[in-house]
């Protein structure tokens, strides 16, 4: 009897479920939306409706399918345990028991930053690092720790939540997290833009960004690479706080690799090159020679993980 | 037949020794040099020796004897490799298989900062909290961190170096380490000695530390307690730094609790309420109420853990 596994990968906007055969091959892929209308529980039913429906399409006998993986985007504990999960308006529950019942089948759960880790150290760039970080870079700032293998979750499920990382002590401006001074303000999408604007305003002649009406995270690096001095500086500065933020980390937990994912990696090796050269000298000795590369699996990562949590 | 362990803490000047029952109390402890003429294994032949001794001296057969724990005063894998030991002169060797071919018994080892946490969680003030980090607060800063129960030791052993955690990007003055900024560069005795230093050149009056010969951090922590408005101004700064950069690590592993020992520990309440002050605006919500307490096992928490090391 062949066997398979699910991997539901939930977010805000929308809900990816992958088919996994027992030696993790992806075999077929789907998204559906996230509707959060009535109580944020609806999003579960939604996802185990699907599965049932897939299952039933493809024939499969509650034997054959061996269980499902499930991201969350907020802070889930070793044991599936939800404290409060704000953006799907849902307060304390057990993810893992609610989606088991469900759908009658075994259910692992964790955060969707550390399941993507966990994805892109089993089958992406990480694959030959048991200990490993995943960054992701996008509107906002992920992190996941893969510690001997397996996610870090930490005591409360926030481990890896390295975008609200403390870097500047002096920053005026608000996190959407409520504080100051995190990462994400500096080294997501959203808040290399936000450099450049304020770059802008100290100097708004002599770059090609200077007649830009829509300056993306994208033509920043993408002008840097052309040698544009004022697009180049930005690059540097988020590279700086992130350089920054990744010795802070290897001090902690000493990984092997630092995988960068995300939209912003796709600026490939002006990143890589720009981050090392500011982790290089605010990390020990012992640090140093540490693996910097950008993640494959893209938006797969997360179902991968999935996966992986239930054939690990 | 009873059983026993020994618990065996290699530092710099001395060898700490402990004899422990199955039931993890300590029955007697001892201290003897580190004498580091010739080789630097030698170390390991002395406590070797040292064994032998108290063994032979209590009447113990090789059954009644489970196994050692060790520590070393360097990075120390999961496996027991040792990539160098700079202050005891030795380069790449297993401390396990060494000290097991010297004593014919099981052996298992680790860093000293992180052995000394999983003393302090196994039988210290951090004995409720499975995840808790250790912070050593003396001529420099150690920690470690306990994640599940056990050593995050990271894949070189590294794990837990808060100490040369970067929390100051404009320092001039160079950490031991050969980086700047490091936490143990403001946080330690040496470093609360040095930034009162600086406090008193830029104001050498009106203090009750200005007319001090013999500076030390106790003296600083005393006169804070009565209200000496410099000695305020130091702990507030050296608990700045620290606070940030336990914000960082929280972001990082998520512990339940911050155990801070070392020396400087003793000055207590003052200690943990200005750490707490500025660890609290620099982590994201779900990690602002984690527990913070001063270590209760002092030097024995080094062999506490090595006997964990060997019963756990």
């Amino acid at each position: 009897m062949e066997q398979f596994c699910f991997g539901v990968d939930i977010g805000g906007t929308g809900i990816k479920v992958g088919l996994f055969n027992m030696a993790g091959d992806l075999l077929e892929k789907w998204q559906i939306d996230t509707i959060k209308t009535g109580n944020g529980k609806d999003v579960l039913k939604d996802a185990a409706n699907f599965i049932a429906i897939k299952s039933k399409e493809k024939g499969f006998t509650k034997e054959e399918i061996i269980g499902i993986g499930v991201t969350l985007p907020g802070p889930v504990k070793d044991n599936g345990d939800v404290l409060e999960l704000a953006n799907l308006g849902l307060g304390h529950f057990n993810i893992e028991k609610e989606m088991s019942e469900l759908t009658g089948l075994k259910v692992k759960a964790g955060n969707d930053a550390n399941v993507a880790a966990l994805g892109e150290q089993w089958k992406g760039t990480g694959k030959d690092y048991e200990n490993m970080v995943l960054v992701t870079l996008g509107t906002g700032v992920g992190g996941g720790v893969i510690h001997n293998g397996r996610i870090l979750a930490g005591s409360g499920g926030a481990g890896g939540e390295i975008g609200h990382l403390p870097v500047n002590y002096n920053e005026k401006e608000v996190c959407g997290c409520g504080k100051r001074g995190c990462l994400e303000q500096y080294a997501s999408a959203t808040g290399i833009v936000r450099l450049a604007k304020q770059a802008l305003e100290k100097s708004p002649k002599g770059s090609l960004l200077s007649n830009e009406e829509n300056i993306t995270a994208k033509l920043i690096f993408d002008l840097a690479k052309q040698g544009d001095k004022l697009a180049l500086n930005i690059v540097d500065e988020a590279c700086r706080y992130l350089g920054i933020a990744l010795a802070a980390v290897a001090q902690v937990v000493d990984p092997e690799a630092f995988i960068i994912g995300g939209g912003v990696s796709k600026a490939g090796d002006i990143l890589i090159s720009n981050i090392k050269k500011h982790y290089t000298p605010n990390v020990m000795d012992a640090l140093k020679d540490r693996v910097f590369a950008i993640a494959s699996l893209g938006n797969d990562a997360g179902i991968y993980g999935c996966a992986r949590l239930i054939l690990s």
